[in-house]
């Protein structure tokens, strides 16, 4: 009964069965192989769009990679103060752009205001040889707060981006659970809404380890191919990456898995919602949820085989609690019951 | 009947079967599982010797990341120039060291000579400010040409290398092909023999991708880690790196493996050198053949379907022929004998 | 009558004599001379410790070389967001560093609170590979604010570095201004309190382009002089910062210039302090005011030729006013005087 | 008697001259004042071009600096493999470009062969992701063996470099040397025949730290001016640095130094050319000069104080001497006699 994350999460048996099945005889390394030829054109349709693909193995990889193609070395990315690339990658943007500088812009429930980001991209000195230069702004879709950001609040940070000539990026590694909520397509809170790169997550939702950089522009194909080999991102049996990458959009599992996620994550916010002493903290809009609990029903909690992180370290009472397409039914109404059934306890105390 | 590259195999079934047994139920990411543990263990009694491991997915990425631990930026590496690092990598040893520079020095079927090492160290300034400063030498077990450096040609070249306070890579992409061919145990030529950190390559030789940076001391383990994580080849679902690894090395199957392809190696090589016209390059020691052959012979070889490299482009008669665990015995027979018609066919001509 | 800098100046009539004087004859380069050795001692005198010293021309040079040498690529550098390494170096930093991080902390009057700072750094995860890890923080000394950290405040946050093992910057570029403020030794805000490395200005104090970098642990001199060059921060002919640097420690002709540069704006700032409408943003303890004025006043000034910057762009009202050793008592009493008549002109008016 | 390098000596008195004319009243910083704008304009008229101008303190910053703007981190620059780029500037050209690949192209008397140059740069694997990237050429004019590409010479090389989209890049430490020498105008060695960016050195030849990245194409100038500021090469008092450039240009001094050093460096060759046991290694054109001596010739010399270095370290009895504007011709006369002397109380012997 693991909530810690969708990372705790095996394959889904029909990757795996993918991957099986492409193991049988000889291909081309690199990527000359049919596998990968199809993996991107059927992202292009997906998207609607013409893009430059790049499979990697990582999702630090994908973020670091695309940003490397979107800002200077002496370019600033502004992002979220939680997200992944600001607080979780071990400056792998920084070195994969070659000493970029990641400005954080605090904003509520994991998303960046256009009205801040407005603001502080204003006053950044654009054109002064003594300031790093605003060059692009990450946008993290779901957020690390288990929201989503809507196709208006992308297009108008975007908006905001291209008067000032900054890149958009949005780092997509739970893309699916926000495009499930939305109920859009693809494409309409990407390119359509002015996002300029894209990191297509699959790892947290169903592979074992494969993530997609997208280029809605093909003129920077060639660099990315470059830069990925350089970084060494470059698979060489690069069958394996794509056969992942086709059976997770092959029927749309991807959107399928993270529907699944979703609903658990749903479920599980709506029953601890009930709890005396519990508070959601964001709302809950992907597949992860932000609770405050007393301290001793998370006692409770992990007494009877819980496991979730304590989200401000030790002695927190804030858990993120995370969902995916393993998570069982049975476990999520478990978890709710015994944390039910330790609240009424500590209540009286109360 | 594909003899491009090792690349082109897929995954042996024992690493399959391994990797879906490893798909079931729950598992703490990004290393912190058993399998990963267990993999650091094994490894560490298979080399006689405690080290620090990380396993990545790509050969370049080991090779650049334990250069990286190697040299500060204002290094210099020496390298043969068919080497990997040197000629193959797309400046990703640059790009993880922060900069260093790879000096290349020549040497007959791919190997750097002691003496010419010795040379070339002695004469390049080290402790003066304006030049690169020598920091470590890499040599590629099994060499780009397919031969092996005996255990004395590595401990002489690292005992010059000791003199000058330089230290040791190995990129053993094909270190099993080397073992197995030298009959020695995989300590004997490395730390043994003066090696500091070895890339221990596992994708060439049956996995889908897996690669460990070994460290034969334990005092860089943290920086290792770090330089993992920034260098975006920390995969989250770890385990399943883990398992490829774990099913690599149990029962020896990376020896097993290895011994296949060189023995293949070496029939093929034996049926070539008795052919008309056809000329070894440089000793079978590995999996590795390189061999000149008439252009009518390799015509008729590509016409009956057989997949090689030129080696040195269009119209070079200079074949790369490389055998792995998947080489069919009867297509290196009918490799041989495609190859003694044709040659019988032109020598008239001839 | 140009408050806009203490860069505006030029070089102190000593200084000039000294390089002018040093012109004379053949002298060995890259610093091989006796001026830079003794140079180098002097240093050592006035700071009361044995030091490793490396000249350079420009500030932003000493404090990126310096930070090159106190964290590791994937480290946290802490500033106040104001910092000149923040926000006036182009990503200097980043670049010197290979990539390190620089997180801001804000405080008041240009200072980081040593409480805001034990907060920061005892939530940054060190040790867990997926976070840049806390390697020092960078204080400046005159703050850009023109205020200065006391010995007991600059103590205060060095000993919670030593608590988490981060190193301890000193951005010196107005090193002599906090100095004569506090009537303290060199010794004292430096080593003493903590300090493992200082930029020491001279630049904007009297020399043409003459800045130290001073560590007081020589065990990193060496890397310190590899760091220089390849950065391209040593000059052929060393002598001539040299030059500039020992006429500048000559007869304390560093403090004698500052003290006259602080005095001037203290007396600045007291002028200013009563007029109507007019507003210190700061204590004034080093050669910078940030003061607000009516526009109708600001307009009066630049009418009659007075220049300075309008510190947040156009249209902003608040001031930084800088004094140098160059400015003129005349000038200072001539700004206060027009300030003083056009806020009077505009007093009916409010 | 020191001919050891032309960065023993100091600035011509023109130049102290002009620094210290440039020394009155206040200058905006960082460029914007009105002797930097001057330079930029003579600098264009000189060259006959319009150009990007960047001044710098170092010959190592002009040549990264440059260089940085030419290739990108994963792209190859050749060059000669005694270039200062190469051999002396301690990695900077790879920290400059984020770790681009010096790729040395050996070559009699310091200069590439054409020839030799398109065998390189079309076995490089241009396009192919697994390879860095031909990127840039760099020539150096004058040559690190005193001698001078002629006009047709670099022609020839920037018409191959044309052909497979590299750019041409040239150190010209010793620029007005090879102008002088070939009594050519600028624009003829330069953008006419094919050069994309120079560095123009000043410091040898009279300043005290003076030098010029210069574009012929004004399209990179904003990046130009991004680049230098990160790399910490931008200085704030920059009147000091135009004011030497301007001196150096005004009267053609430039050329007038460095012909007289050639002159000698001629004189010195000569002389020596007459000597029993003397072997001038390379064609004495500008103001180095590469003599072998026997060895009790040197000593001699060595025991009456001339300096000079042993070119290939201790023991050599290879010598480089250098001439400069401030040599005296009396010193060269006794240098011959000296060297004269010597050589015939050894002849008996040999």
């Amino acid at each position: 009964m693991n909530f810690c994350s969708d990372n705790t999460s095996g394959a889904h048996p029909k990757i795996l069965a993918a991957v099986t099945a492409a193991n049988a005889g000889a291909a081309m390394p690199y990527g000359n192989d049919d596998l990968t030829r199809g993996v991107e054109k059927r992202l292009a349709e997906i998207f609607e769009h013409e893009c430059a693909v790049a499979l990697v193995g990582t999702g630090t990889g994908a973020n670091a990679l695309a940003l490397s193609l979107l800002t200077p070395p002496w370019g600033v990315v502004y992002c979220h103060p939680e997200s992944h690339i600001n607080s979780d990658e071990c400056a792998a943007p920084e070195f994969y752009t070659g000493g970029a500088k990641l400005v954080a812009i605090p904003g509520a429930s994991g998303k960046i205001a256009a009205a801040d980001f407005a603001k502080v991209v204003g006053a950044a000195g654009a054109g002064t040889v003594h300031h790093a230069q605003p060059a692009a702004i990450s946008l993290t879709q779901a957020t690390e707060a288990g929201t989503v950001y809507t196709r208006d609040e992308v297009a108008a940070i975007a908006e905001i981006a291209r008067q000032h000539r900054l890149a958009v990026h949005m780092d997509g590694a739970r893309f699916a659970n926000a495009v499930v909520h939305l109920g859009c397509t693809p494409a309409d809170i990407t390119w359509r809404a002015g996002v300029d790169a894209l990191s297509f997550g699959g790892t947290k939702n169903g592979c074992f380890a494969a993530e997609a950089v997208i280029l809605f522009d093909r003129a920077k194909a060639t660099e990315l191919g470059f830069r990925r080999k350089r970084a060494a991102q470059l698979w060489s049996k690069m069958r394996f990456l794509a056969a992942q990458m086709d059976a997770y959009l092959e029927d749309e599992l991807w959107l399928v898995n993270a529907r699944y996620a979703n609903e658990l994550a749903a479920r599980l916010g709506r029953g601890l919602a009930g709890i005396p002493g519990a508070r959601l903290e964001h709302p809950v809009e992907a597949n992860e949820i932000f609770v405050t609990l007393p301290e001793r029903v998370i006692r409770g909690l992990e007494g009877e085989g819980f496991r979730f992180y304590r989200w401000q370290g030790e002695g927190s009472t804030l858990l993120r609690l995370v969902t995916s397409f393993t998570t069982e039914t049975a476990h999520v109404d478990a978890f709710i019951d015994t944390a039910r059934r330790h609240a009424a306890a500590v209540a009286p105390a109360g």
